[in-house]
């Protein structure tokens, strides 16, 4: 027999075997028990060729970023990943293409100790659908609606990486350090799920949210669900040492506000929490940057030096 | 703010309020508990326009085989269907398709007392990926690699009929009578997911999977994975009366046994339990018809009144 099956059977066997998996690929859905006192988390995103990742993009960076951003969610919200499904849309069955591709993603999916329990492979336009499955403890959850006033919004890593990164992909500018380069096209195409520092965070945090569509826009949506607004430092948001080399100040700025799929966490905790959640995360070599702090009147105020400015705060729209 | 957001706020918002959904749509993730005792199930399909479904294809359409599909395979597990997710993808953000398609979306969840607990809206070629959960207990999941010698076969409904409305729908068949012409069309188009049959399945089937791909291709991997052969009779196939009509014996046999997207169940059972099944479908005003026997030697062999055939076998090919 040839075709969809075919395909799945050779490119898509589950290389880990959870004893939660009671049913895997190969039937007509997946059989799975949670582990006692555990919810289920679930995130699902879609990349779609010439919107999500530029056309010319590798199939080892798209398989990369396609788990990286779902389990970015589930890092989001204090869950453990643990299972995957793949819905993958082919113009054709590129052996070579398929090769690549399934590598990376198993890979990944190793690194993150995940297994493959389902999916379906069809023809048409290039697209990536993956679904990701998480546990937590029902304390350990971080939702977007707990934020409160008085707590400090920090953020993980560095912000608008992404964003150059796009630009350097779109050849729409040339940057000549080729670590620099490397550096960027990473950030943009290889985003690092911060599950580690997730780890950490719990039970230490109120609100945490993963910054996919740029830091203001999703800072907007905690404030929003969680009925408040923030002062936001601008001069203290974390930049990379590439982005401060190629940006004007007013660029980096620009970039790390509304730059969009950073996959950072963006995340509110009482101040008294912050030096327990430092060092934990100095212990570990990781880093997070306080970048404002939490107040009851609604809106977004962006400082810098402690004066407010009119910046734009819009990030990366799909439609 | 517009966009992303705002399309997924308006037109895919929860109508059901599950208790087990601890945090539904509006979050990175959705977090959920299982009943107690019970397995999670879960299938995802994904519909291409022009692969899955014509171009021409009504939103309304799309939304309906969309759950369908998915709902078949829990059918197919024994599973009770609980909750969705969608990926939709959409080549630009038409408030006309999308009222349409998500007022039938929303039914069909209705229908099966499903609840919307995530996705995607994203921009892309038309494309539709929905995964559906459910749960089972465990003593109650039929599988694919349980069929066993001496075994009846089964199946749900009638079979070819998607195939001969896909011909109508591409005007490559004539129909005259409006009546036929629905009923062809949507047996195309809106498929039935059999999860009434299965409800009452439960307890006395030994496999069981739902006929997507064509009788022939997913009774064979029945067969495969539960290491066995069988006896089919070409000539106790159900047929329904319009395709009885429009066919002659051999075109209407081929559809019935190659023609995919019936989503019937098929099922096999011990021939003690056929009367059972049987006294219970007829009190629900449902049927299923037996249309042959697992046997020991590996292979499916295809019979008109007692004698041995030899017919295609080959189902629909998505490669």
């Amino acid at each position: 027999m040839t075709g969809e099956f075919d395909l799945i059977q050779r490119y898509f066997v589950s290389e880990r075997h959870d004893p939660d998996v009671l049913i895997g690929i190969g039937d007509d859905a997946a059989v799975l028990q949670l582990p006692p006192s555990q919810r289920l988390v679930v995130t699902t995103d879609t990349l779609n060729s010439g919107v999500h990742f530029p056309v010319d993009t590798s199939p080892t960076d798209i398989a990369y970023k396609a788990i990286a951003v779902n389990v970015s969610d589930l890092a989001a919200m204090g869950a453990i990943p643990k299972w995957a499904t793949l819905n993958l849309t082919l113009p054709r069955a590129d052996e070579i293409w398929l090769q690549a591709f399934a590598r990376t993603f198993h890979d990944q999916l190793k690194a993150f100790n995940m297994q493959l329990i389902g999916g379906d492979t069809t023809r048409g336009p290039l697209s990536i659908t993956v679904t990701a499955f998480g546990v937590a403890e029902p304390a350990m959850i971080m939702r977007r609606d707990a934020a409160q006033v008085g707590d400090f919004i920090a953020v993980t890593g560095t912000l608008g990486d992404a964003r150059l990164g796009l630009d350097v992909a779109l050849a729409q500018r040339t940057i000549s350090n080729p670590d620099h380069r490397h550096y960027l096209l990473q950030r943009l195409h290889r985003p690092t799920a911060r599950v580690h520092h997730s780890r950490l965070m719990r039970g230490c945090v109120h609100a945490a949210i993963d910054v996919s569509d740029g830091l203001a826009q999703d800072l907007s949506h905690v404030l929003q669900r969680s009925q408040c607004g923030a002062v936001l430092a601008l001069d203290k948001l974390p930049l990379s040492s590439a982005l401060r080399f190629y940006l004007a100040e007013r660029d980096a700025f620009e970039y790390a506000l509304c730059g969009g799929d950073d996959y950072e966490l963006l995340f509110t905790l009482a101040p008294e929490q912050w030096p327990v959640l430092q060092s934990r995360l100095f212990a570990d070599g990781l880093m997070a940057t306080v970048i404002g702090r939490v107040i009851a009147q609604p809106g977004l105020q962006v400082q810098v030096d402690g004066k407010s400015v009119d910046v734009k705060t819009d990030g990366f729209q799909h439609f």
